[in-house]
């Protein structure tokens, strides 16, 4: 998943120092790393971790936590255009949770998952503790394919993946003590617990896409981490953000909030350069991908928010969803 | 680390299905994986987990976790014989823990261990939750030149690194309550926070050693991992194992169990067929290295215990650091 504010201070203050050394093409700061492993291929590498009562309510099953939980660590694969191939877990669990149906939950979940995008669990550590999921993935990128955010140019068009705001409606639905809200449909349930890794439309976009993040913190935060590794602004359009009718009719006063600063999405924000535009839109329709064009990069904007919603500036981190800040 | 007792019952039970796939050379259940990363050389990889109250106690100084954590990760490395050189942070930490003295001593923790291998931080993610630090360690290791558990043959010796029962000592002391025990001394301090893993020995093993494991959860447990990966039973004599003068004089009554069940060594034991005993032990003098001859493999001993001391049985049961049983 991206990283969110809070998370980019901590890296930028305590810990950018520790990366370097060869083979390093792309370090800290990224959806994953990009390291040397042959002379024709690249490693990529994330982690991601999932805590109860943070990124999951303590009543979440077994088996929801764990596709959640490899999920939203192969959409950075995703967000690499990289192929997952492997993947490491280290589960910390307490006692209670370490009986059989919890486990054999679990594992179906993994299982469930890895089988469909054929990775292999291929190590990791469990110990007791509060229910922490900490998953590396490992996949593999053609030497310099790799997509990253830095690549965005004034003028490229900016997409996106699928619809937004599913993964906030899904969140706030399921965690509304106050029921003031509908139930989550099963649409979004599956949404929430399954969050399609978008894993070929990354591969494919190795050919067009000129930077690439996948929406975790929400849309306005993640396109602003876009805007400010590459040094440009955007301009996006409420009219033209793809949310489904679902939240539309069901959410509607907080659909378009959900969907630019929600968070929890796990689709793909990417930048095409405008000559490539019609291959790509080409490209797309012969895979039958569900992409949406919504709006263009500009000129790096000084002393202002990168990203600009209807023409209004935005702030950044008025969206994107604060790890520090529990969820339930 | 090694892998405990139950955390074997766990992988067997829901997780060995879960690896398969080409490429993988080494999968889950040794030290670390094994893939094929390019046509001269394979890649390692290792995770591990520390929980604040399981594996150090709940006062420990921030830069005291950091430079154990690593430590831990790279003695995998050391008993696969790999070189390590990335590796990805899994950081969960309180609020309270989220300030810049816990984080700078943290972060100087880090530095510190990773400067003296000349590896790099190539990723990571930080999340609010209880204290839990998930390391993932990656090596490199020419092809097919990796140490695993399952070489050792019926004949062979067996040696360990440096000295034994000091984790369990330093343990025993930092926690104990009733201070019926003298405070743990500097070296103890070191050897429990900063326990040196073994890089040099087990590249070097490479050339030698016919089976390898990092002992974590004291020497019979970890010794059994290779009988039992091997398919051999193991004779070990308390009169030669490797004990610091310190415990013989200050822990009279508990070095001996300490050195053989206490876990926490992070010091590398291993198996050299006798017919290059004496190639070893000369390379072993030119470079410096402690290592210490204490006893050796024989043919597999049906329905009982794999390893012996003093040509008596011993529960490996009954020895073995539990992750489920808090240690503070």
């Amino acid at each position: 998943m991206a990283r969110s504010t809070d998370e980019f201070r901590l890296i930028d203050n305590y810990f950018k120092g520790l990366t370097h050394q060869s083979q390093v093409a792309v370090g800290i700061g990224d959806d994953g790393a990009i390291i040397d492993s042959s002379a024709s291929t690249q490693l990529v590498i994330a982690t991601d971790t999932l805590v109860e009562s943070v990124h999951f309510p303590a009543s979440t099953e077994a088996e929801h936590i764990a596709t959640r939980a490899l999920c939203v660590n192969l959409s950075d694969m995703a967000a690499m255009g990289a192929e997952p191939k492997w993947f490491t877990l280290a589960l910390t669990l307490p006692a209670e949770a370490a009986a059989d149906a919890w486990l054999q939950g679990f594992s179906r979940g993994l299982a469930k998952i890895a089988n469909q995008h054929n990775i292999a669990l291929i190590g990791g550590d469990t110990t007791a503790g509060p229910l922490t999921i900490s998953i590396t993935v490992l996949g593999e990128v053609p030497k310099e394919r790799g997509l990253v955010r830095s690549g965005a140019k004034s003028g490229d068009n900016i997409y996106v993946s699928g619809t937004l705001g599913d993964g906030a409606a899904a969140l706030h639905s399921i965690i509304d003590k106050s029921q003031t809200l509908s139930p989550p449909s099963s649409r979004l349930i599956e949404r929430f617990y399954c969050p399609q890794p978008q894993i070929a439309l990354g591969i494919g976009l190795r050919d067009f896409a000129s930077a690439c993040i996948d929406i975790s913190d929400g849309l306005i935060a993640d396109l602003g981490h876009i805007c400010k590794a590459s040094g440009v602004s955007a301009d996006i359009y409420s009219q033209q953000l793809p949310i489904h009718s679902e939240l539309k009719q069901q959410f509607k006063q907080q659909s378009l909030q959900w969907a630019t600063s929600g968070g929890d999405d796990y689709q793909l924000c990417f930048t095409v350069a405008a000559s490539k535009e019609a291959e790509f839109e080409a490209w797309v329709a012969t895979r039958k991908l569900v992409v949406t064009k919504i709006g263009n990069m500009g000129p790096m904007a000084h002393n202002q928010s990168p990203v600009r919603l209807d023409n209004q500036t935005i702030s950044a981190t008025s969206g994107g969803y604060n790890h520090f800040h529990q969820k339930s």
